[in-house]
């Protein structure tokens, strides 16, 4: 079978062949339909993120992905069912949060990340998984159901934000989401569809014409120009907003947020950014989470619930969303360009073809 | 009947003498029995923080009370009531968060706050109060019942930090104090006497030999002199920590808490510092706060339950503690001097002698 892996002091991506897995007891067969491409994908190409697994020369990649069952191999899932594979598999000692089903709560150093970190990832026709990392998504995501792993960040983001300001009676009405990559246009399509906020906004430096602000523009959320109006400056230019969710990986991003929010706000992080020093008042940012009840929130990977709870959000996104938002699908023997596609908002890998 | 104020232009609180107030309908006629004096209210003596009251030339001081029900004028209070004032009170168009009984959310510039913005406080030998604002407590704490008042932001601090963890199943250990002051000492003795943690820190810039370290050590916990153990280098000369506490108003807190929270810690801002700019790698904090799940919140004031709890905690300190913590009780002709009194932890005015 054909697999997608990046080979240790290369920076491209290869098409390899590998020998279909067979899955162990307990273990599935699941045959890939797609796989998504993001950010992360492509700074593990670049060579600034993730870890080649324990001894091997390369890493298979993928983390978004979506398949159905071609051998349930004894277990309770049916053979035909989609599937959407979860990321984070524990290291030998299972830690607590493993147990617990809130893998994305496991400390760092406890786990891998398939196609990310220590781990192959699901970029290959055949993958073998167990049930408990695996969520089942209608036929009708049988495609698209690797937007779900992106989408869950966002639904995880939300849980932690509500929870966090649920120690009194908040009312928020206003959303922005930092950033107009896949994540970020993901969150914006979830937040506009749910009805925690009534005006959403989006920030980016992309000019007017560009398809990501149509997109932005056809959803019903409004965009703004970082060049023109900088986070800071959107209290004054449009208003304080409750929620912040920050798709950038932008790191002043950290502090400016919680000046763009308004009493009681919350903002989460979900980037990963370089190292970046900047000359900032900590004064002032202090103070400014204090007199106004502010938080900041980090948040990483997605547990089943925010996955399940993804899946029906995306379950929910209009035709014409999903097919702008993956602007290009390549089959194998392209899969490279789905890496290096500038110009895109999100790619992915089919093997059906 | 005498009140301690500060006027305009001066940079020492006065004794001045005022006409007995008389409450109107809805209202209780206080007679004040301590009032205490904190960071806050030396601010305000320094001319670093406050406002005076619309059109007056004087502010009376003093926002942490313990009193008794003097004049019930047909409330529900018995009078010989011993109470305690809480801070806050609504603008003219009393906003929904008042309305909520949650006052501590308010956002800024809805409210006044008695002792501090724009309205008079408790340093007086009589006031007249709303019951809405007045916690009763037990005569025992009819003396140094007015700790409720810094101890109700421990309260609070802990109740959000509990609800922004809420999401998943924390199994916090380690808790964290900044600070050494009569904040940080009293926030400490809480989380002493309390169940969340087992261990627990407290870091200040002190020789071992001080009052302070003693205090520290007699409540078992144990001392981290900053001068030797800055916050960044906690985790490693002790442990990373789940909880942190801040009750130093030092800018760089803001910062270097996270990076002595352990994975899914929350640390709490509650000091209200002067502008300083720093350089900081933002890139690292915002990744630290992404990958460990970290989180970040501001919290000031508090609302009755947190005084409510406040005054069961203040009800367990040891009387060797609360002897200690509250170096030194002055009658009003010596009012000054609470002020000024650089070596105490707490002073107190008290209007029984």
């Amino acid at each position: 079978m054909r697999a997608i892996a990046l080979y240790r002091e290369e920076d491209q991506p290869r098409v390899v062949e590998r020998d279909q897995p067979e899955p162990t007891d307990g273990e599935v067969l699941v045959r890939m339909h797609q796989v998504g491409v993001d950010g992360t994908d492509r700074r593990i190409v670049a060579g600034e993120l993730g870890e080649f697994p324990d001894g091997e020369d390369h890493l298979i990649l993928g983390h978004e992905a979506v398949g159905i069952v071609a051998d349930s191999n004894g277990t309770d899932l049916d053979e035909g069912q989609a599937v959407v594979p979860t990321v984070r598999r524990p290291l030998a000692d299972r830690g607590s949060y493993f147990e617990h089903g809130e893998p994305d709560m496991a400390p760092p150093d406890t786990f891998v990340e398939c196609g990310i970190f220590d781990a192959h990832g699901f970029m290959a026709e055949y993958v073998t998984i167990s049930p408990e990392y695996l969520v089942t998504v209608p036929d009708s995501l049988a495609d698209h159901g690797f937007l779900a792993e992106p989408t869950s960040v966002c639904e995880k983001a939300l849980d932690q934000a509500m929870a966090a300001r649920s120690a009194f009676a908040w009312e928020p009405e206003s959303a922005l989401v930092l950033g107009t990559g896949s994540l970020g246009l993901l969150a914006l399509a979830r937040l506009v569809d749910g009805d925690e906020f009534e005006r959403i906004y989006c920030l980016g430096r992309r000019d007017l014409t560009d398809q990501r602000v149509e997109i932005i523009n056809r959803l019903g959320a409004t965009y703004v120009d970082s060049r023109e109006t900088p986070v800071t400056e959107i209290p004054d230019t449009h208003e304080a907003v409750d929620f912040i969710y920050e798709g950038t990986g932008y790191p002043p991003h950290a502090h400016d947020a919680v000046s763009a929010l308004a009493a009681n706000g919350i903002a989460t992080l979900q980037g990963v950014p370089e190292s970046r020093t900047e000359e900032i008042d900590l004064g002032a940012f202090h103070r400014d989470l204090v007199t106004a009840n502010k938080a900041l929130l980090g948040v990483v990977n997605a547990r089943r619930s925010h996955f399940e709870a993804a899946v029906d959000t995306v379950a929910t996104f209009p035709d014409w969303f999903v097919g702008r938002v993956v602007t290009e699908v390549y089959d194998p023997t392209n899969a490279v360009t789905a890496f290096t596609d500038e110009e895109a908002i999100k790619t992915a890998v089919t093997f059906e073809r």
